[in-house]
């Protein structure tokens, strides 16, 4: 008889949540899927849907809803944490006062958080006792939720300082439709996937403005240099962003009239000022907060990021969105890559 | 009184050589602008328009049309060739006969020679005595012609073995709206514009397939990561496939449906095979002939460039698209990085 797998604890029933447990359940984990709303718990267990996040889906069995997180939690080694950067701290504070063995917690948050300006992984082992955390794993990568439970190919990234605990999320995770890298520059991948959310809001602007793909590819290229500037100077593998987690996720956040903060952004480069357009999303727009935290990390490692403060200004001081990209474009010529070779060659000398 | 500024030529009037004329016309250069058609050079005269390519657009009096290369080319320092590049040794013939003093020549050509494997600057080399060549540039970058008529906001990069003469060109060209960034890295910059039409294609297939938009910013990302493996390995700076001639025009080669190359991929995704292609597109898809020299170069450099090989199958082995996706997607996981890590080992080895 085969032996049985692994069951698996997801905490965070929303799009991404849900889709995530389809991909465990898929390759025959039992996946114990909880959620803080009792009634979202009822529909996933009586009739295997999950209708608010993924309208169009029928669970696989192996998933079971939880309202209880030591129930959820009882005998469980692994647990996907994918609940929205601002909740993290909270789930935490219930985990541990429901668990007393060690956990390796892999997490698939994507921000920054404010004033702290902890990336994920720090917060998690800030808020974890130590005697109960085997490892922290971050997976992100370029994955629209409705295509992973549509079971279209996708691919993502996983990164941890326990590159052992990257390899046993990636083998639970690892499937024919879903395939998944390891990268051990952890501050990269969680770099990357946190300020793609300021370059979608700007890309969104060029948008709105009307000033076309040329504009839109630059946008997107010269916020990778500044995302790539900035995470260098934190101590990031600058090819790092060069991959999934950089550009790929860039790519897709940019590209795609999906993004709420791109969306957010077309608004902004249509003439609406910051409070129209968070009237007219009705829920949070990640990059908002994003751009705030990179805007202070810039001034922290003293890192030029001219797209984030002219971001900032058109989010935080009224400025005139087409002004701001004007401004953009006419900075002063310069070599392609001179900042990220000046800040690896200072990383040297300091080695 | 003002100097009255540089006089340029440039060769070829097609979309490109034609919107190039548009921006050194805008910074007040006076452009002779040479077609082998002369009904296209009087078109341009009389009318100020070029509606075969540019439909549109009024062109500044400041450009001239030449239907004699020896007319346009008298007492010119500088020549902007944007020819196809099949078209480039021909065209290089023709300035040796009726030139003699030394030229700095731009190319804006995207693809490398098929057999002999040339960079299109290797190949000016080749082609142009030395006592008539003063430096060979390249321009490119993320920028529809169409768009940069239209004074839309665009990038590009210059690069050149001789950086002074990459300057001249930048200050030729740059102004509010075209914007020029310096690069030393030539074999990196053509490189990237080159291949990036392959991946285009891919990504034409996937999208042709349904697959969806993890699935391309998968394969853009990946599809970089060969093109940086095998640039490296003939000695470019990997950085540069992180700046506008390697992701910036990747970006918008693979996500803007007026690709040719995505179009073609596209139909080949939807079943078609090459000949039914190439005939439904009535035009050159230069992706098609940078397979094969891609093939070879990855071949003669012995590096692992898998969605090369894939799309090679595809349109010169008669391999069923979806099943050539299939096999990438089920490639064996690995380390995102590895294989350019390797490269850039190999290399410090070896110096």
């Amino acid at each position: 008889m085969q032996e049985k797998k692994e069951a698996v604890a997801v905490i965070g029933a929303g799009s991404w949540g849900t889709a995530l447990a389809m991909v465990l359940a898929d390759n025959e984990h039992e996946v114990r899927l909880w959620s803080h709303n009792e009634a979202q718990v009822q529909e996933i267990n009586q009739f295997h849907t999950n209708k608010k996040y993924l309208p169009e889906i029928n669970l696989p069995e192996l998933i079971v809803g939880y309202g209880s997180l030591s129930d959820a939690l009882a005998g469980i080694k692994t647990v996907i944490v994918a609940v929205p950067t601002k909740a993290i701290r909270e789930v935490l504070g219930k985990i541990r006062t429901v668990q007393n063995s060690p956990l390796t917690i892999a997490h698939v948050s994507k921000g920054i958080e404010p004033d702290s300006l902890l990336r994920i992984s720090e917060l998690i082992k800030e808020e974890m006792p130590s005697e109960l955390l085997n490892a922290v794993v971050v997976l992100s990568g370029p994955s629209h939720a409705e295509e992973v439970s549509l079971r279209h190919p996708t691919t993502v990234t996983v990164s941890s300082e326990n590159m052992a605990a990257a390899e046993e999320i990636q083998d639970l995770f690892i499937n024919h439709n879903f395939r998944v890298y390891t990268n051990p520059d952890v501050i990269g991948v969680e770099i990357g996937g946190a300020l793609k959310n300021i370059i979608a809001l700007a890309a969104g602007i060029t948008d709105g403005l009307g000033y076309g793909d040329n504009a839109k590819a630059a946008l997107i290229t010269r916020g990778l240099a500044e995302i790539a500037r900035l995470g260098t100077k934190m101590g990031a593998n600058p090819l790092t962003f060069s991959g999934l987690t950089g550009i790929g996720d860039l790519i897709v956040t940019c590209t795609s009239v999906h993004s709420r903060n791109w969306r957010a952004g077309n608004l902004l480069g249509k003439g609406k000022n910051l409070d129209e357009v968070l009237d007219n999303m009705g829920m949070v727009v990640e990059g908002v907060r994003t751009t705030k935290a990179a805007y202070q990390l810039a001034k922290k490692y003293n890192v030029s990021m001219p797209i984030t403060f002219a971001l900032y200004d058109v989010l935080f001081n009224g400025k005139n969105a087409k002004d701001a990209v004007d401004v953009l474009m006419a900075r002063g010529k310069t070599h392609e890559m001179e900042d990220l070779v000046n800040i690896l060659e200072e990383r040297n000398l300091e080695d």
